[in-house]
């Protein structure tokens, strides 16, 4: 990819019922609305909808990191304890490696004010240098866990490195050295 | 199973003192004192016994799911770090999905109170349409642990399509959308 | 063992540039001074240094616990994201039992202060009878990571029936019984 290239960010909802057309998603619109306020201006958005089906959401992710080279890839749905929410599944087989502490943190983040956030089964990780990170489908659980782990995000991509995807407001988070 | 049949609930005791009769079991009378007064009457409660063997704990597990149809199944007992303390293994090998949020959960709630609460390895899952979660032996222990969970239960089962069981306050805990 | 041995404690580095003299190990220091702080005197270190190589590590591992008999065994280095930090992935080779409540505790300590913290990817579990630990590679995330989860790790290799390691505090933290 050459320097001049945007950044590119993938948005991926995972919804049997909106793939359908049966329903509008929101997910997919939450996470965009939020990326768009919260990293400045200058990235790529690329957006998928698939069906909760693991062999489709793998595919999905895999065309979003290595076809259309995208440094983030947030996911949206399919994260509960329903039989059909298989999203953390079919993200850990495309994974190389994991960060437990997005899921662990976006859980404690929402979970003092909302129970059932502890159903919540999302995960992320690395694969190549794209960070993948899962979010529930919910518009108002998808604002509590974006805005719980978004400060570390310009700093992953750095480490793995990815194109720059600073945040809006341009603070950077401590760190430790 | 009809609609009138009641809905079925799990105490599986792992210790191999209690098993030989050393010792008497306090961690599954604890869990069921528990469960008598959070849910509301009319569950129907199905106690087993083990020793810290991970074959007879998974073919315990599966019977109370599979062959007794148990919506819910709490272990205790089995989830520290001593040799024989194979539980979590036990029970993954037979879970279809993984739960994370149970046992950080768990944990977070106990440590700062008890830094040893590190130390516990519980985890929690699905199989098909029941939920497992291990709790450790003691009987403290046992009472912060579910009591720290417990609200996102009734949830759990209503989206696994599993027969009801409310919490005996008639409280339902708020949840995103 | 015999009794009168002294307990064991390895520190293995792991870093790319101090394992080929490029950079002054910072990390294997750190955690020397805290555990000399902070254990009771009486132990034997024993300090590695390797590569961000997952062989390496795993050898060195391998080596302190089976060979040297460590009941105790610190990482620092190589729990980030960056594509050669593969310390979790390499120790969780060698582990039989994971312990998860470390770097849940030691990732929650830190990241209302630092929150880059959520990149941390470190684990712990059990090796027979030895526990092994991950930590950063900063000596400030080595500080607060330690101070975390040190109270337990007494009790811990208590049950795991290694040779003792008391705080020098004399404290004993408590626990569920």
């Amino acid at each position: 990819m050459s320097a001049s290239e945007p950044t590119r960010v993938g948005v991926l909802t995972v919804s049997d019922r909106a793939s359908r057309g049966e329903y509008e998603d929101r997910g997919g619109p939450a996470v965009a609305d939020f990326l768009q306020r919260r990293f400045a201006p200058g990235f790529a958005r690329h957006d998928r909808l698939v069906p909760d089906d693991p062999d489709a959401i793998s595919a999905a992710l895999v065309e979003l990191c290595d076809t259309v080279g995208c440094s983030l890839v947030i996911t949206t749905g399919g994260t509960g304890p329903s039989p059909r929410d298989l999203t953390p599944e079919a993200t850990r087989v495309v994974l190389e490696r994991e960060l437990p502490g997005f899921g662990e943190r976006m859980r404690s983040i929402s979970v003092d004010r909302v129970p059932t956030a502890i159903l919540s089964r999302q995960i992320a990780g690395i694969r190549g240098r794209s960070l993948i990170v899962n979010l529930p489908g919910s518009p108002k659980a998808i604002e509590d866990c974006l805005e719980a782990v978004i400060p570390a995000i310009p700093h992953c991509l750095e480490l793995l490195g990815a194109p720059p995807l600073p945040l809006s407001d341009g603070s950077t988070p401590l760190r430790h050295e």
